[in-house]
């Protein structure tokens, strides 16, 4: 069986991760959502907060985990014997902080093997901090990420902002 | 008429922006230099601050006028009736933030069009966050702004740091 | 009125091309079409025949001409009356390129303004050597060419290579 | 069973690309190399000979089969039943290219995905064309290739222009 | 006599700083390494801190002088008689900022030349901040940064957050 | 004594090579420049015409010395005894591939140091392939190249295509 992890900050997911999410499954045996936990990276929700928005989308998909994880993300992937970490390559994300990235992981984790999906076209403009521009600035975003993550984005922003 | 609205920052205006209202203006018949009032965004001068520099500029230029504005830029500009942004590119500029905020902005407002103006040779690695690193280290600015934002940099960073 | 040209080989014209086309008739008063005849660059279509392609697309619309010409763009834009050149710019292009010819033309023709419009997502990745590409080897291209360009490229690949 | 195809012009073979190929064995039940034979383009080994270089170094790897192939390479999947193509990324390699492609890919064929696998940092400089351009100047390419590879690039180049 | 200027951050110190260190000290007959002293920006290590880490690793190399400097990096090059200033670049550096440091440099001091070395590919990927975040993670670093410093980062870390 | 080579197609020479050339004469004792004699690449002067139009420019100066050379730059730069090659980098150039270049031949020769100088901004868009392709089409470029350079090019063309 193999087993892939797709690591993430996920403030919040939107519907390019969940698009990488669902053809990934389809490659794997299983996929462990690893949601970093990392406290000296200021995010919008809390660790429990983006598990539980990306929970509530994958819920009854029985390949898929959701896990939260603190340090390494190969030190991780180690731990929950998976050898792959997947990541998604906008045509305009930050291609060499991906590289680079993968580069200080392969170099920390020889076994681990990083793959790369492509997201589609219409997703390639999409980033978790583009939707949260955009919300604070009540612009619409329901066709850019689930309702249950608009919905939170509008609850977060009307307790911090309210109009 | 065809009005067309400029948004940006301007923390502050440069050289680099002066041009690129000039050029713009020989081809609208009015422009709005539209600056952000974004409290989550941490700016040196205030926003009327910034105002007040672009309008010691541009004073007596009857095609242009600028205003300060809250919220997402393309419902600015539907408030105004514009349906034309003007956005500056430099050889250096970051190209994927300005298609990305382009896209995004086509999906909010899809009868809103944004132009691309090219920055001159000679102001192609000028940004505002550039002058200010410069400015507080006293390097000589005068060829990068007006008189009037070369002087209030000064005060400004006499302000904070005296020497 | 302001008279604009939108340069290029067109070696064929995409939907691409066709929608900054549409796009920028809303921003002027006339837009010329101009087909580059450039002996020294190997074209599939000849410039008639890429001409022909435009035409048979933009037929009908009283705001759009679509002419040939030799020499450098800035000099035909000159002899047109024409103070503006469009350039479309996708996500994936050679942004680079269309800087250098960008500065290059400003050069020239200082008094001649060059303004972008950005692709449209779902036309971000199509280029015309991709569509000749694909074409060639009988991909499916019908939703990134007009009808009239399909017919073309399978009737030009047919002659030279029957199946 | 999970087959996937790893399509490229291998012209020639570079360590770069055996180390991708070793690599993405591990992930799959089944690799076919797939060598393309496209007559409009130049290359300097005829398809025979690029896949015997191939096969020589892969002889005996029961995952792993070579073919060479004509058309579209979503095409040549389908036909072998395959639903994952996997691509090498360099550091230094055209990323817009890989992305371009693998978004006309996904046009043509929805159901396959393309996954990426990056170049180790030793070879991210390292490709064909570099290789054949330092073969013909003599250089010492032996780090960078199989040795058979080497061996057929010199009687190549001394055959064209013996010294 | 030519003295060159090598500035940084240096928070703190990698092998990819030394050995474009090292090879600068070929090239020319004094190098002062300039760590700068800039109260705007938040740093891990204190300057006295960074300067005696590199201190650590070059002493007795008699070409190399290890300071601290405020303001300009031209203004403190033209104090300290030298005309050149060494900068390093990897194949993922961010090489738009550092030509428009150097374009901004050059237009503060024309006399003063930039000169650029490229970083071995084995350092390609290691920059001074992936180097904290990943010794933060209890990364294994040693491969990257010189034995003093990676006591220096442990200690750092321990302090702020023992486990 | 501190020798350089300035490897190059020079083909033909610009105002950018020769800002690059006069600003590392500054830097070291001698400068060799070499032209590229590669009959695989076409170019639109010979060999010795391209030397002669560098020579025609530099004529006098002591420390510049005008070669023609085949095969691998770093053996040539061996042969003469230097250890430094000089490379400009344009703020538009590919910058990957002076990389790739860079690290191949510091595989091929570790002792030789390529450095990097940029182009000063008004030369940033120049390329020999731009003044190329300007000049056949008639355009000005009597700013971008030394006088001798411009004569040629109009002798080339005219030769090839008399108006």
């Amino acid at each position: 069986m193999i087993r892939a992890v797709y690591p993430g900050t996920f403030d919040p997911m939107t519907n390019g991760h969940l698009d990488i999410l669902t053809r990934a499954a389809d490659l794997f045996d299983e996929i462990i959502v690893a949601v970093a936990d990392d406290n000296n990276k200021q995010t919008l929700f809390t660790p429990a907060e983006r598990l539980a928005l990306i929970e509530e989308e994958v819920n009854g998909q029985p390949k898929i985990k959701v896990m939260t994880f603190c340090g390494l993300t190969v030190e991780f992937a180690r731990r929950q014997g998976a050898r792959t970490l997947i990541r998604g390559l906008r045509a305009m994300s930050d291609y060499e902080y991906e590289l680079q990235l993968a580069m200080m992981n392969k170099k920390f984790a020889p076994e681990i093997e990083t793959i790369f999906l492509m997201a589609q076209v219409k997703y390639s403009f999409v980033s978790s901090s583009a939707i949260k521009w955009a919300s604070r600035l009540e612009g619409r975003i329901e066709d850019f990420v689930p309702a249950g993550v608009e919905r939170a984005l509008r609850e977060k922003y009307r307790l911090q902002a309210p109009r």
